[in-house]
């Protein structure tokens, strides 16, 4: 059932089977099939994660290749629902490990908020990851083309892009390489680092030996209209002609309220997990962007089949057989 | 574009970056991807493979769980089409090894058949598996409840048989164990072995123990109406009451023409991979339910991905990258 503010109390007494963090693509597909193998379980999503901005899903099978991320998340958040699973708006702060149980504390609401404690034997991170987008004074401006033309994910997108003039936009040097992938799609690549670093001479001449021109300007701002991006203006005037281009600037990660979690092993900020999304601490489970590996939808979804179904096993495994009394 | 008898010559001569074989759902997704990575890529695909079968497919996310196997299909296949893949109905012969590429034998073709032989720098396994069925005179009779309310996966369908009197169709006594599974979903279990195996006196008394009535005569036929199962009767003339049932009696394994490949690891009759879905043989991958691993749609579609992404990888590292001529 959907949880708010208004009826949260009914389940503060409650031991879930396992709390799903984030209800994006890899955590809505874990409480489906929670639901269905007949276990408890809780949805956290605080909305707008990375899915919810992807304008379509070019590359997932059975769906559209125009379908919204938004559309799919819709969907799968009632189906979810509709097999058992409880949802509730909030933002993740800090979980606990309790021993037997798991303590995830939950801020509900934006004023007046409320700070409820939900428990659980196993949790599935799936919060995910959030792409960092060239900051400019019109925000307006960048969402207009990013997820359309501007794209975030050379694997998706790759293939829209080719032969086109694209800018890569890069926050370091390290993130300028991306144009060396990059130039499998096209070779029309000018590389932006919107004043965020310096470049040193080594990457300068791979650059001029490639044809990739290079701007360390800031970005004033995107051209282009419906979407559409024709070029890029610079805050010194100058002018890129561009009908796509790549963020590669580095991506937040939603897990800080795994920190102070003993047991976890990390890499970077992705966590360890193994053939079952199973994290190095045996009740807590990693999907998609924030496990090491391919972020890729199917990929998330993936892994919340496998988190959910080996949750089951454990659980089944230490329970009771259900014998037929006659 | 899809190919032929007719038209299929077109393509003797090429080279393809990688050949699927298999259409259902990992290998769509591989074929999916490698089109969106620009790679020349042929599928083969028998046609009435176990996805063709699933009458609807209850736990993919982004999909009513009413959705038939065969329309995902159908809609992927022509994505893979759309997106640049070429597509071939035929039944793959065999496999071999030439050194920098696979040759693949495919029979096209039902009478007056042709065999031409493909060639590629990279193989996906894709060829899935197909239920073992019992099987009766009537098959008719066996494929008005298969898929419908009588299952061959418990993962996927267990939870639409909760507290439900149910049969397990079992062939060896080895696969009667599942009922220690299904009784997590329903307790109201009758294990069937349809005349093929015996049992022995610790299987019986532990059925005994749990309630679980055992039949070993023969199934007769299936009882209901409109694909719903109101029971089963044996030649024995007993019936049994029973509104779902599932089928436990192993499966047949697309895998004949990898059997004289060498250096490929097996682990009875899956193959070993790792986790880019990549086989112990460099150029071969294999996907879903002929990998190690969970038989799930999920997952195959994610197995796609990976493979698709690791064979895009090794070409495009390969190769020289392209500068852009001022």
């Amino acid at each position: 059932m959907k949880l708010s503010s208004k009826n949260l109390d009914a389940r503060l007494d409650t031991v879930y089977d396992a709390i799903v963090l984030g209800g994006g693509m890899g955590g809505l597909s874990a409480a489906i099939y929670l639901a269905r193998y007949g276990l408890k379980c809780l949805v956290v999503e605080k909305g707008r994660g990375r899915s919810f901005w992807m304008q379509d899903l070019r590359n997932y099978v059975g769906l559209d290749p125009d379908t919204p991320g938004r559309d799919i998340i819709t969907h799968s958040t009632q189906q979810a629902l509709h097999w058992g699973a409880d949802l509730l708006r909030g933002y993740v702060e800090d979980v606990t490990d309790e021993g037997d149980t798991l303590a995830v504390k939950v801020k509900v609401g934006k004023k007046d908020s409320q700070y409820p404690i939900f428990r659980a034997r196993y949790v599935i991170a799936a919060t995910g990851i959030i792409d960092n987008l060239p900051q400019l004074e019109d925000m307006q401006n960048v969402y207009d083309y990013a997820g359309y033309t501007l794209h975030v994910c050379m694997i998706c997108d790759g293939f829209d892009m080719w032969d086109q003039k694209a800018v890569l936009i890069a926050g370091t040097e390290g993130q300028i390489n991306a144009a060396f992938v990059l130039n499998w799609f096209t070779p029309y690549i000018t590389v932006l680092t919107h004043g965020l670093c310096t470049v040193g001479d080594e990457m300068k001449a791979k650059l001029a030996d490639h044809g990739y021109p290079l701007h360390e300007a800031a970005i004033a701002k995107f051209l282009g209209e419906d979407h559409k991006m024709s070029g890029v203006e610079l805050v010194d005037g100058t002018v890129i002609e561009a009908t796509t281009g790549l963020i590669n600037m580095g991506s937040v990660y939603h897990n800080h309220y795994l920190k102070g979690i003993e047991g976890l092993e990390w890499e970077g900020e992705n966590l360890v997990t193994n053939d079952m999304a199973q994290t190095t601490h045996p009740r807590i489970f990693a999907l998609g962007d924030l496990k090491k590996g391919l972020n890729q939808v199917s990929v998330a979804v993936a892994d919340g089949t496998l988190a959910a179904t080996q949750i089951w096993r454990n659980i089944r495994r230490a329970s009771e057989p259900r014998k037929w009394i006659h």
